[in-house]
Parts: structure tokens; sequence; C-alpha cells
């Protein structure tokens, strides 16, 4: 059931079968070494979420520069990373449910596992899960840095969950899960600068709590590709999460550097390589990409080859592009590269990347957590 | 790369993991007669849209009760259809590139294959593919019914490439495919009785130019769920396409019925089975079936079994569902059924359907076509 590869290696990126999910390796490496090289040497440890690629390949890719494990939300996608050699992963995500608890201990004796809480409910079952399987499992308290999704309150009631891990005997207490989420793709550089200011205050703030009650945060770990900048300075977390760096995307692209300007920080090498499947007429281009080739929760793709060009509306097997004169050239047959508005769902609709270095494919990744939802 | 399947035959829905996508197999069981009963004896076929469900299990229920074939997007569709037992497939898309033309002729030894074409150098690849592979390839002029996508103008544009297949060695000319998308989604029976009786006009019309000049239209094929009940009235139309109708999803559910409320015609029978991972807070529970397990572009899902609760915001693995004090009673670790707000994209992120009767796990159908975007 898995889809077949839409290219071999050695093929002209041209003859590639569309739509195709299409990394450029030269960009791709040159956004894991500028996050790497600005780790090194910072103090803090670099453990790059996974969520993002789903791939194996990329996460041992992300190690061999230095990061010291990867972060993934679900406990199948921890079970592809492991399986594919991923020897440390943090699944920052509360885990419920008998199935997914014995599973994800499964993998303890293949790979340092750590997991999020935020309610004694599930403290008592990760403990029970352990104390089954014979392992101890380190465990972070999330904290609720403003997003409200999950994770306890800063302060009093995070204390009152990292005591009761700390008495669990079969959990260790592994410090705090502190990612700020609805930080990252605030505009402007200094909302961001602001927003993080006011996480670290409240990651410090818990941390001294719990220091005051004799227990030691070993870690605090967050952020993201839109403010990693600030956790890194911060001199309070100690572990980055970025994930979408590596691929950027047509939303994170929105974001401001300080100066004002689009981010330079890292670049597109993430592409959906399209058909024009379709010219009805001067003003229109259909392209064979829609809503189950790209995902659409932050924005149409932009068109990279054709910058005039605008992802207008997608179905769901078809995209309509609007086009001036100007692109009018765009001709029955032609394929483009589209940058997604969203990376991370977008890779989830895909079995395999396909690597090109300029022109020629040199890479297919099999996308081992596509799909791994549970 | 296939993800496990969420459940066993016999297990009661309860201990299915999640995020799972679930069929109610007795409200499906009846969406599936209601249409069919409808089709029985008025004089048009049914061909029923497999983009929606992407598997050839459920393609052969339909069949069995009388459809003729079935209708897919893609030549990856067609051939997870056609290697899983399907003997009758329309492509109603245009297929653009060598390998996807010469994938579909590799088909049409196993299975009655058509397509569909708008524009003349379509024609000359398909006919020079045929060839090819020695076949006899049936081939439908797609009009545009005015959702301005793919399709020729109706009248002598339509005219002039039927004339074109008409005259290719190795093309049939099969009829022309009329679908009205845009149409189905308007809210008011009237509204879309009015789009449809513009759409049937504009089918007649070429259809008589067509005759006029020697050229027969053995089909005329289209109509989706949200108007089926109109082009099967109209005299023109011979087939209807409905795909949606099996499962029907919240947006569907929005239509309105000649007398103004919701529309009773079929009833959600596909469902997302989600756990509640995080209690926070009284206002709000967490479910761990987001943006990779759910399509947003109709709008979040339904809570099913706590309608007072809202399905507030996606993140990529989570959703906040809003509650008030009467559905408080939302546990940790329990299980929720959300209906989908749309079910074509929904269906493509996941593996496998878990077909429940009652409360216990009858059967689990592999999605064969997920992902297939090529």
């Amino acid at each position: 059931m898995t889809i077949r590869p839409p290219a071999e290696i050695g093929m002209p990126l041209d003859e590639v079968d569309t739509p195709a999910l299409v990394v450029d390796l030269d960009a791709f490496e040159r956004n894991l070494r500028r996050l790497a090289d600005r780790v090194a040497g910072s103090g803090v440890r670099l453990r790059p979420h996974a969520k993002t690629h789903k791939c194996a390949v990329i996460a041992l890719k992300q190690m061999e520069l230095g990061a010291v494990g990867v972060c993934c939300q679900k406990v199948s996608e921890a079970e592809a990373l492991v399986y594919g050699g991923v020897k440390d992963v943090l699944v920052t995500n509360e885990i419920v449910g008998k199935t997914k608890l014995r599973r994800l201990m499964g993998l303890a004796g293949s790979a340092r596992i750590a997991t999020c809480a935020d309610d004694p409910a599930q403290v008592t079952a990760l403990d029970a899960a352990a104390g089954e399987a014979g392992v101890t499992l380190p465990v972070h308290v999330e904290i609720n840095m403003g997003g409200n999704r999950c994770g306890v309150e800063p302060g009093k009631p995070a204390l009152d969950l990292a005591r009761k891990i700390v008495d669990a005997p079969h959990l260790s207490f592994a410090g705090l899960q502190a990612y700020h989420g609805s930080a990252q793709h605030l505009r402007g550089w200094q909302e961001r600068q602001k927003a993080i200011a006011g996480a670290v205050e409240k990651a410090a703030a818990t941390r001294d709590l719990l220091a005051q009650n004799g227990i030691e945060c070993a870690t605090i770990t967050g952020a993201g590709t839109g403010t990693f900048e600030f956790e890194s300075a911060s001199g309070v977390y100690t572990e980055l999460q970025c994930g979408s760096y590596i691929f950027m995307d047509a939303d994170y692209g929105r974001n401001l550097d300080r100066d004002g300007q689009a981010t330079r920080a890292f670049e597109p090498s993430l592409f959906v390589w399209a058909t024009v499947m379709s010219r009805p007429n001067e003003e229109r281009a259909i392209v064979d990409a829609g809503l189950k080739a790209l995902a659409f929760d932050s924005g149409p793709p932009t068109v990279w080859d054709e910058p005039a060009a605008t992802y207008d509306r997608a179905s769901d097997e078809h995209g309509r592009l609007l086009i001036a004169s100007a692109t009018n050239r765009l001709k029955l047959g032609d394929k483009v590269r589209l940058v997604p508005g969203h990376c991370d769902p977008t890779v989830n609709l895909y079995d395999w990347y396909v690597g090109v270095r300029g022109e020629r494919v040199e890479a297919i990744w099999p996308i081992v957590a596509r799909g791994a939802v549970y």
C-alpha cells in the first residue's frame, strides 16, 4: 500500500512524476549547517523536532551535525524513528491510553526515550507502564507558555506535578517542556522577542520554585524556528526543538528579521513539484496538486518558478493558478515548484522525499513516519 | 512503511487506538442502498466517485448494488482500484505526461479504462500512448460547467475537441464530462436546482451541436452528492458520479433540503475517533487529532458524541475543544467521534478504515489509494 517513489536516482528533475515532494539538497544542507553552527558553543543543546520531516535519514543527519537526539509528537513516530536507527527520542506530548504506553515502553530497550505529562493521572499511568516494562522513564512537566493547549500552569501547579514524578518509583523527573508555539509565527522580530521574554520568565520562575523545593530541572526544552535565537540566549533554556528550519515554508517566510526584512535565517528547500495539466484560457493554469498534495492551513503555496503567478484556489486534486500576461508562458505539461504554505502537514501527505542536487535526483528517502498519527 | 491498523477484528470500539478513521457500517450501508435505490429504474447509470473512499473494497460494494463502475481523478488511484479487482474505471480528469499515460494504458488490459481531455495536445498524446499500447481508449470531452477549473467551454470548443478525438485512430469518443463541482455545496435546494438547470442547458446544447455534426454523445456524465437528483431527472445526464454520499461530512451536512431543513438524503457514517489527551482546565479539552488527522479546508469537525462541545482550533497533532459546563464530563482518556469537515482529504490521511457495527470492530479495509497523487 505504500505508493511507489515518483523518481529514480540519476533521473533529471524534469522526468520526476508529479505531484512529488522535492528537497533541494544544497539548500537543505545549508539550513542544517546554519542552525548547527549557531548552536555550537552556545551552551545549549539542539534536539530538532522530527514531526516536521518524519524521516529517520534526516534525523540521523541532524545528529551527525551535533544534535543530541530528536523530538516527535506521537508514539508511532517514535517507533518509526527508533526502528530507523535514532537512539534518543523525546515525545514532546502527553501520551494517554494503554496501547500507546506499552508501545512507548517497548522502545526503551532500543533508545533513550522520554516524554511529558500535564496531569497526575498521566503520571500514574506512565509509572505503571514503566514498572510493567521494567524501565525508568524520564518525564518532563509540560507548562503552558500562553498557547492554551496542553500544559499545566507555570509555578505551583508545575511543582505539584514534578513532585508526583519525583515520587513515582519508575519515573525520573527530566525537567520542563516549555515550548511557546504561538510565538513562532508572530511576524515582527520584536514581537517574538517580547513573547519569548515572557516565556523565559515563566520557565525561570518555575525552575527556581522547583529548586527551592529540592527539585532540579536538568533540562528546560522548547523553542522553534521562529524564536530559537531568544531561547538560546536566555540563559534559562538548555535545549532547542526547532523543526521547520530544515525546509522553511511560505508561512515562516513571512516572518521578519530584526531589520524588518523577510527572514534570511534559513531558505526554502522543500517544494511540491507539480504539472500544468490544463490551460483552459489565458488567465488560468491548472496544476495537478490540490488539497491532497499540499497543506492549506497556513495559506496557499507560492509559485517558486513563476513568482508572478498566484495559487488562487485548491480543490481536492487541482490547483488554479492565476497568471498575468508575463507568465502566460506556462504551457500545458510544464512543471513548476510550489513552496508549501506549511511544511509539516504537507510532508505528512507523501511517502518519499525526492532529493535533488541541481537538476539531478540524488536521493529518495522514505518518510517512515508519514501517517504516524497514533 | 504502511502504518499498522489501529484495531483488530472483534475488538470493542473503545479499545481502538486513536486517531482512527471509523466507519459506522450500518449508516454506511444505508447510504449505499439509498442512492442505489434512487437510481434504480431512473434510466441513468451510477458511477460513484472513488476519490472519496480510495478503497477497492468499497468500490466493489458499490458495483454489487448496481453501479456500472467507478470514477477516480488520478492514474495511481486507477491502478490501486484495478489491482483491487475493479473492472471499470473512468478517470474524470486530464492526464498529462508520458509516465502517467503509459501507466494508464497498462491498465487497459485488465479493465475498461476511460478518461477526459480539454486540449488538442492531450488528445494527440493520448492517441500516441494508446497506439503504442495497442488499445483503443474511450475519451470524454470535459466541459467547463462554471467552476472555471479544467474543461473547454460548451458548444463550439467542445465540438472541435470531440472531432479531434473522433479522428484519432486509437481513441473513441465517449461523450461529455459535465460535472458542476461548484454547485454541490450551494446551501439552498433552489440554488442548487438553478445551478444544475444551467449545467443541463449547456450539456444539452453541446450534445445537440455534436449530433448536428454527426457525433453521438453516448454518455453525459457528472453530478455529485449535493445535486444528483437534478441531473438524474434532467433527461440529459446519463450517468451520476456521486462520491461523498457514502460518508457525508460536516460540510455536506450544512446543505438544505427542499423544505429548508438540514439534508436528510444521507447520514454521517465516517468519524475520526479521538482521545481526550489533556484536560488543562474547565474550559478546554485537548484531543489527539489535529491537522494531520483531519482536513480543515471546509471547516472544523463537529463533535458527534458531545454536540455542545466545539472543535475550536487545530494544530498539527492537537485539537482544542471548547466545552461548556454541560460537557465538562469529558474526562482525560475519554474517546469521542468527530465528524470531519470534508471527507475526501480526511480519508487521504489514513491507511485503514475501521468498520464498526454497533460497538464492535467488524472490518478493517485498506485504503489502497491513500496518497495516490500521481
